[in-house]
């Protein structure tokens, strides 16, 4: 059998994680097996264990790569001085700019934590909590400013997070609107339903 | 074994038809037997098929029953002579109230819908497009009128039921959101985001 082909500047590993992205979104993490993932990338099960060590390594790696990227903006965004309309607007931006480029990614750490073993479960969802919850200290903040219409955060948060997973449904379908059409034309929804 | 507890006013076959919604989401309907079910309702798995055929025979009730509900509602607001904005509030309470107040139905009618047999699968299909195209199309009218600004339809209509679909989230939750909390701030920023 052929050996791992790795892209330019991709390691082994990140080969198997991208093809094992797109496995899990398909079949479900939980019918996914090794064998079928060693089949995808074109190798013998037993070759996959140089490079990793279980499918749940797979998992945790996708789901905390997600949740990092998330975070590590959410920081830059709340320490910046711009308007709390402005920080939701890049908010919502990277959202669903994930959803167009990472789309497998951001699938799996979307739907398929639920597998993650512990330590890892708690800390993902303690973490997605936290999230969400400072998305709404945001427009908290957005409404005592006047930037903001009165709204109630949670629902605003629950509103902009399921509108953008909702892209998923454009990735599955034949496309007649293009990525930008549909950034720019959920990014002006979403905005202006929060403006004053 | 016990009899089919049937509610006030609803038949045998109804109570097996709620019971299995919730099975369904659980387990989903692929994982679902005709055995759990009967377990679900209390009855030997041989006194099911007296009410019901198959677990197939469920999907389809209650994914078209899901479908006349919004079919039926749609002509009304069509050919209703409110403004194009109140025809999208009545549009977005109704699947807000039906996430709300028939969440399993709707949930499985949303996800389950993949299991449906031919010629059931194609005909749920062709109305949901139809469905979405309309629900454009009444937003493609707000425009011209200048009700409504200027977004693609397609992702509008994209963005309103994918946000309202988002209530499984808080189905699921500890619920510190009132329902009817829930209803009026969704509406408040879904129909504020698409007004002129």
């Amino acid at each position: 059998m052929a050996k791992i082909q790795s892209k330019k500047n991709g390691t082994k590993k990140e080969v198997i994680i991208e093809k094992a992205s797109r496995l899990f979104r398909e079949k479900g993490f939980g019918a996914a097996s090794m064998r079928d993932l060693a089949e995808h990338v074109g190798v013998e099960a037993a070759s996959l264990y140089n490079h990793i060590q279980s499918k749940s390594e797979i998992l945790q790696t996708i789901c905390f790569r997600v949740a990092n990227k998330f975070m590590t903006n959410l920081e830059t965004v709340e320490t910046s001085p711009q308007s709390t309309l402005k920080k939701m607007e890049d908010v919502i931006r990277l959202h669903i700019r994930m959803m167009l480029d990472q789309y497998e990614f951001v699938y799996i750490a979307d739907h398929e934590w639920r597998h993650l073993p512990e330590p890892y479960l708690s800390n993902f969802l303690s973490q997605r909590r936290s999230y969400r919850k400072r998305l709404g200290n945001i427009i908290e903040d957005g409404i005592t400013r006047g930037e903001m219409k009165d709204i109630d955060p949670y629902v605003a948060v629950l509103t902009i997070l399921s509108a953008i997973s909702g892209i998923d449904s454009w990735q599955r379908s034949r496309k007649s609107t293009s990525a930008e059409d549909l950034e720019s034309n959920m990014v002006k929804y979403l905005i202006e339903g929060l403006k004053k």
